[in-house]
């Protein structure tokens, strides 16, 4: 499968559709997905097309020339990938090791197309998990008094791997907005709650005390702002005053573990567009 | 079908379960449903007990009185109910009538045990359809002058009915402490969010303008804290960014009237023990 | 709002999507939802495009005609529709009224773009219903001897209205090949359960004594094999042994009357494309 | 944690439940779970109880024998545990190993009171990751020749580690109902569809094909009939037009793991009781 997708927004005009359209069919495109949709309230417009390289007439170093005129004319935000160029992820977790696990089994099902070429942790807990699959191990034990100097050296293994997604699979650690924004809509995290609900630390406890009859996860992108960044994700299961917190913790995993995975594969699928604190899904 | 039910709360101890079952066979009682649930933080015990009265040995009128050396043994907090007996239940509506109309709907079709003599509002919008089903309907406009003094009307007529529950069908005014607290555990309503989540006006824009991929909607029973009081039930339902605001509308209503008719069936059948701002549902 | 909607499928090839969009384009249309699908097995594209018809070169007249050299080059099956005229819709009923109600509930709140001229029965149960909304109900007795005779008669009524869409909102007859074959994919029908599973009549006593744990109903177009025609949409819910075979009528006519409103919805906006046994949902 | 669990089925009659509650609290048993439950066809009374062993005045050796007049009294059927005596379960795999690495992993997370002395496939597949665990391995491949030989092989495996649970964590051989008659409601399948629909081979390819809207899968207890036992647990996920076969397969695996998981938890933890082919689930 040898395909080139592009994610495109700009403000709504007529044309837009038969430009993108017009120039992938007279390059003898054969497009495979196509998918739009317009957000009313902005008067933006979004769109995802993938087609197949075979027989395109524009090799794939041609392609974002040649397309750039159509771009300027619309005044598009656009990003070109291709799906056999994996993107290289990291993940950072710490005690909690369901997601991480999950990821990996996943990543060797084929199910998740991507390179994982290290895990970061401020524990040392997932070391083993991490040598079992043959990938990088990196701890950083993080406290109040280093925080910023050890994100620095984060910063610079992730660089230095070129990395292009960062996913939290419960990384107990807030990021600093430096960090954030060197990587902006590239940091996926699992939050535990159906946010808004429950933002902050032991969303478990609070849902437990606060009585909910349904708990929820949530996978969204990292911005500046604690558990308020671009919502990906999110799905629920039913609980009763019978469930123990215990409960609670076992059933929220196995909605975690689903949820971050869903999240991640469209974002690897190049099938997510965030704009503001939203996310288009051309699933 | 001419039950009684015992509803139990206490201090957990031993032999409270077998006390009440011996109390109710000594009298050749057949139980016919019969749960408990312990809650190990407060270790409190509740229970929900219930038995065929062919051949009980008491008259009604002598249940509690041979029950009374029990509950005070173990400093029960109970209730006695017999399932042929309807509770009186008003209505409060303001202009969405979805619910309502759903409410009346289950009535007829014999799903929610109770009577229903009257309707009240604080718009004429409902009459028409008070009037098609032959229940009294009662306007009481209210503005933030005379709320007050309308809602002592409001008492004097729920009352004049011996009202034992009022279910809030989508209305829209915040009542008074005062009138809270004469029907503690006896006041449901419809929240159009998944609470915690989205507290007050306009939840379905809140929840659009914040990107949520799930919404969902809370009955609840009414305390002096807005949105606060004990959860009976929730749901919920997926949506997507093709959704528009009319989507989230129409969706959520589809889940407000299964929602609130589940939390109205389940306390007119008496399955519901509320303590703290939590609930035990007897299902 | 004043949209045309095409409807499209055919073999895929190269240049469908950008002659389709082009041909909107060139006519300065302003297109407002497009979607595709493509069928791997069938090989078969498949799209949905929907534009504003304000400042639209063409009058809707002319449409078709302009469309007509697109249509022929790509062996194209079309339909191209206008969202400001509504399908005349006829609601086939047994006894089990609620689908009717809610159908009717859905209409006069604006939810579904159609027009409800009359109402068919083979039972007297829902004239009062239908007189309350002032829509003519036609009542056709049926049994062994007259079913070809009377179903002439129904097909006389629904032909002397125009009626495009026929909602079986739980008809308890099968209709005979003769009069599916003039309504091929204009016959909507619910049924009360997860199909395939529990096919033909009283699935619910089915699934009660089957012992499953979730329950289903489905909508599908009607096709000359019973319960096999092109699933529309389905929806589960879960249930207990508590459940008695009454719980599961009461949960599974709440599903039902969610499943069949979206399905007919999907049908009035012009999103379903049905191929083969299997449909496609432009939602 | 020291507790004894009591799993009763006898024909209904007054004062059972006083009797099974009086016993324990005669004995100075402190009851943490109670449940019953009447299934009115068959007028069959189903109950779980629960207790807590300290102070309890009756050594474990003891209770059988003195609750042997009970249940002789009401011709009870009955099955007394002890909540810190752990099954052997044996787990059957083919090469599909996503269910069997998922119960590993939620055993070694503490989720699954039991112990898991061996590991049985007709493949070598799972051999690795029996051995990261420490688990024995014991290949039998089968064919048509050598089914009941192989079969014999397996039992006497079994036997000599007096394994309790079988669980078949998607093991493609048929039984041979000799051998099922030796494990009667003591193996536990998860079969990929949602049963009824789609019995026997290739259920994901079955359902593609049919066009369903969602897709489920089904925990059930093996009988002499193929995907004919009495359902433990379902759960359903929602597919699209847009999903190959291969997100089907995918989809359902995550279903898969989370259904049979809750199976074997509930058998573990005792709170399955199965009569004729349903079973009611103390949860």
């Amino acid at each position: 499968m040898n395909h080139a997708v592009l994610l495109i927004s700009c403000a709504d005009n007529k044309g837009i559709n038969a430009a993108v359209t017009a120039f992938i069919f007279e390059h003898a495109g054969n497009i495979v997905h196509a998918d739009q949709h317009i957000d009313e309230q902005s008067n933006t417009f979004f769109m995802r097309i993938e087609w197949d390289l075979q027989g395109f007439s524009l090799s794939r170093e041609q392609i974002a020339d040649a397309f750039q005129p159509i771009a300027e004319k619309y005044s598009m935000l656009w990003e070109l990938c291709f799906s056999d160029i994996n993107l290289k992820t990291a993940i950072f977790v710490s005690k909690h090791l369901h997601c991480l696990r999950d990821i990996l089994m996943r990543h060797r099902a084929g199910q998740l197309p991507c390179d994982i070429p290290l895990i970061i942790s401020n524990h040392p807990d997932a070391k083993s998990v991490a040598e079992d699959h043959g990938i990088a191990f990196y701890e950083f034990y993080i406290d109040s008094e280093n925080k910023q100097e050890q994100e620095k050296k984060q910063f610079d293994v992730l660089r230095s791997h070129d990395i292009d997604l960062v996913v939290l699979a419960r990384y107990h650690q807030i990021l600093t907005s430096d960090f954030v924004d060197h990587y902006v809509s590239r940091i996926i995290n699992i939050h535990h709650s159906f946010l808004p609900a429950f933002v902050g630390s032991n969303p478990y406890l609070q849902a437990h005390q606060k009585g909910v009859k349904i708990i929820g996860v949530t996978s969204h992108y990292i911005t500046a702002q604690l558990d308020q960044g671009p919502i990906i994700e999110q799905d629920t299961v039913r609980i009763s005053h019978r469930n123990s917190l215990g409960d609670f913790v076992r059933k929220g995993q196995d909605l975690e573990r689903v949820v971050l995975s869903r999240a991640v594969r469209w974002h690897l699928e190049r099938k997510i567009l965030s704009y503001g604190n939203k996310t288009v899904i051309f699933d």
